[in-house]
């Protein structure tokens, strides 16, 4: 079973996703947590690139996610899901449609096929959505260092949010939208239950 | 005007590229001479990934060399084109629909729709392709260190050919086809006839 979780930055994506992977352990689930950008063997040295080079168009910086995808899917969604793992991942194809497509503008239909052609045409069997107002996403950041699309003016925030809800609207089956104002500890319930449904 | 040399290795074009940059400059114009993949600044840090990542899947591979097209046409052929230079470049778009299309068998929609993201529709005013008999350019590479794809078997090689031509035969008002077989001297007054006509 594949996995993803998404949503904007300080949603709550990354501490669900470690809770829901320790519920299902001591249930007895192998259980593999990833990431995207950056949880492949390539990802690693493109995530570093992107941090070092500051001009970097679009084009190019969405050509080089969709390196990692590919290289990730191969070398390590494919070989867990095949061992029988749960894999949980934080991030994928739905990240690119909404950030890069209803984010900066970029062609939809090209990321789609870009999405198919770099996954080979693996799809998440479920997706979470933790869905949260970008004022308060943006806000509960806070201290942390923020990246490159976390700089982005409120505006961008406002069209992420919405295309993720067009995603989920589109596919009611693979998505289950969460809502990310929850407490943590009852987000992470809210998670492991869509997932066992 | 923006001209690529295209062409198995070891058929001249990288000798023929450099004397008709030389003739031009003679002529009185500016000339920016460039290559693919590696020929812009992320180029040359995708181009050791790939020296040194030996398990790099064909759409992995794919999609790093659009990365580097994209950052190639984005920092050096546009702006070199509107500064009025004639631009020569050693690869293009062409390599990646035959090597990666005919040659790997990857899809020629996506990489069609691949290229005109990567180069935002730019595409080339003239391409020279220097036709050989593979079997002839193999040989020709003899002491060279050879790379990935010449360690390819003579098939793949042979529809690399097939592929050139028929990317000729499709747009003949861009391409000129020329005989590699031709002595270096005689290619390259070929190929800045062809340029200059």
């Amino acid at each position: 079973m594949f996995v993803t979780f998404e949503g904007p930055e300080g949603a709550g994506k990354s501490t669900a996703l470690q809770a829901v992977a320790a519920e299902l352990r001591t249930l007895g689930r192998e259980v593999t947590t990833t990431r995207e950008p950056g949880g492949g063997p390539l990802g690693k040295r493109i995530r570093q690139m992107l941090l070092e080079e500051d001009a970097v168009s679009a084009e190019t910086e969405l050509l080089l996610f969709l390196a990692d995808r590919a290289n990730h899917v191969e070398t390590i969604i494919r070989p867990a899901l095949a061992a029988g793992h749960v894999v949980l991942c934080d991030r994928h194809a739905d990240s690119t449609l909404v950030y890069q497509g209803y984010g900066r503008g970029l062609p939809l239909d090209f990321l789609r096929a870009g999405n198919a052609f770099a996954t080979r045409g693996l799809v998440p069997d479920r997706t979470l959505l933790f869905d949260l107002d970008p004022s308060v996403g943006l806000a509960r950041l806070g201290g942390r260092e923020v990246n490159r699309l976390d700089q982005e003016p409120l505006d961008f925030h406002r069209r992420v949010r919405e295309g993720f809800l067009t995603l989920a609207h589109e596919e009611p089956s693979r998505f289950v939208v969460l809502d990310a104002t929850m407490p943590p500890a009852d987000l992470a319930a809210a998670a492991l239950t869509a997932i066992l449904r």
